[in-house]
């Protein structure tokens, strides 16, 4: 519902969604006159491969709350979905890219009278010549510079677990390349469909101790093994020496273990003894991935990806506004 | 429908089942007074992991038109049914062993008036301190020896492709030690239920030069490279280097890459330049991996699953008879 006066009274409100392969995350912002962001609520909904077919249905029914008490709001969109298997596909920008320019390549539409910026991902070239893309991790690379400009100097290797893990080079606040490792999304695959976790596991708490066995199996490995070594999830629950709880954090270990050590051999950057590497994520992945790179020597920075992400859109918000005015 | 005489006259018949995690497999056998053997009928059925709960039911169901031509059989019955998430769990006898003694871990039991015999598998430790096993490949190696006598002698190295693959070292007709890659179970999860293949991908030819580009990938790779190379599969399409159909094949390559480099690095064997190995799977499988081996100057001897599982059952079938006579 709008009411007299309503455009001029919510012109710092927006809505920021978050809609990755996962997961939606929409949140409702409030930025105050200094171009400080509160975060008003939050509604989830379901990911990219989730909700084939059903986007626009999908986006108005979980900002409906929001534009039915304060009418249409601007509204910024931001990963998978803008992806060829999503809904609106905007361009990959290339690399060697400063994420301050992001909006140079949203597409903007409107959805049931709102108006929707979808922004655009990010590509790069490997040495290898593969190509690499990502969609959401470079606005949340470019909050996470904005609440530490300490970083925005020199060479900065940044991890960003998830679905899939992106491990991004900056130097001097631009993106330089980055990698991807499908970890998150080969975890969820081998939990839960699978010989190696019965269908009946409990939930449990996450076992640390089994988590750093499996850690250490493809750390320490001359062949990387993942391709023999993910199979002890299975025996080391025959031989007793994990219960199904367990062997879900060993999995994790075995899994995230693999994803490091690729990175460390990466011959884009030098993940040394001493270095220091940026990890943005949920708490838990956090530890996890702080963990396997303590093991080889190398100290980490943990970040919130949930603040990273709104420090991110919050950082669009503003420019676009200061742009308009 | 058993009539008189019945007995003696079908003396020489039996079944043989298969009935691994993805597929059940029956055969209805005969054999001559020579021990020969000939494959008379073939049913298949739901694997393991597709059909819990239900396993008395599915065999007596496969095996009925048999068992009511020809009355009673013996059925001998190996494969993931006789693991811990099949239907009868039978023991692993420990490595070193001959695969000529399987009967001494069998599990007989009546069921429907048919004697079955469900085969053990076999385990052993491998020198990182992991345990492993195996259910019904022990029994196709059998089934090569008898074929191969020549292979009784010294050591050889066999690699099984499947839903999961299986590296056996043999010494002079003994099984040593061996080791799993969950190779074909990725594959599956992968393709189907993952964001690298769209979910509306046709079957299409199966694309050998993809494949090879693959195999490349993981083969050539310092850090095993599965962790990040896998997302090329999707990356690749996205730049239209392939097509869906392609990078089905591209995938079967990265993870069959990454299956042979996994190997040609484990402490157990020696897999160098000049070595032999004798790969036993379907001739997909089987051109598959050796071409990868090649890849890397090792040369193949190829020999067919089916072939190898009926001559191990018919070994089996024969020596049972022998003693109860």
């Amino acid at each position: 519902m709008t009411v007299g006066g309503s455009k001029l009274q919510h012109l710092n409100l927006f809505i920021a969604v978050d809609w990755g392969t996962s997961h939606l995350r929409a949140y409702l912002c409030s930025v105050n006159t200094t171009g400080q962001l509160t975060l008003i609520a939050q509604r989830d909904g379901p990911g990219v491969i989730r909700d084939k077919q059903n986007f626009e249905h999908t986006l108005i029914g979980v900002v409906a709350p929001w534009t039915s008490e304060y009418g249409v709001l601007p509204i910024y969109m931001a990963g998978q979905i803008t992806s060829s298997i999503g809904w609106k596909e905007t361009p990959y920008l290339a690399c060697p890219i400063n994420p301050e320019s992001l909006l140079s390549g949203a597409i903007n539409f409107d959805c049931a009278g709102n108006k929707v910026s979808a922004l655009p991902g990010t590509k790069c070239t490997l040495q290898n010549n593969l190509f690499d893309v990502m969609r959401g991790e470079e606005l949340q690379i470019l909050g996470f510079l904005k609440q530490n400009p300490a970083y925005q100097h020199g060479n900065v290797l940044i991890c960003l677990p998830g679905t899939h893990t992106k491990w991004v080079l900056l130097k001097d606040g631009q993106i330089i390349c980055f990698k991807t490792a499908m970890t998150g999304e080969l975890y969820d695959l081998l939990c839960h469909q699978s010989v190696l976790i019965p269908n009946d596991c409990e939930a449990g708490e996450f076992d640390w101790h089994a988590f750093e066995q499996g850690c250490e199996l493809t750390l320490g490995s001359d062949s990387g093994n993942l391709a023999h070594g993910i199979f002890s999830v299975r025996t080391r629950q025959l031989s007793k020496e994990l219960t199904p709880v367990q062997a879900k954090a060993y999995l994790s270990g075995v899994l995230i273990g693999s994803d490091v050590r690729a990175a460390r051999h990466a011959s884009e950057w030098q993940l040394v003894n001493n270095s220091k590497v940026v990890v943005i994520g949920t708490e838990q992945l956090n530890t996890c991935f702080t963990h396997a790179l303590n093991c080889i020597g190398v100290q980490c920075l943990e970040f919130d990806v949930k603040e990273a992400t709104l420090s991110g859109f919050n950082y669009l918000f503003n420019s676009n506004k200061t742009k308009q005015i």
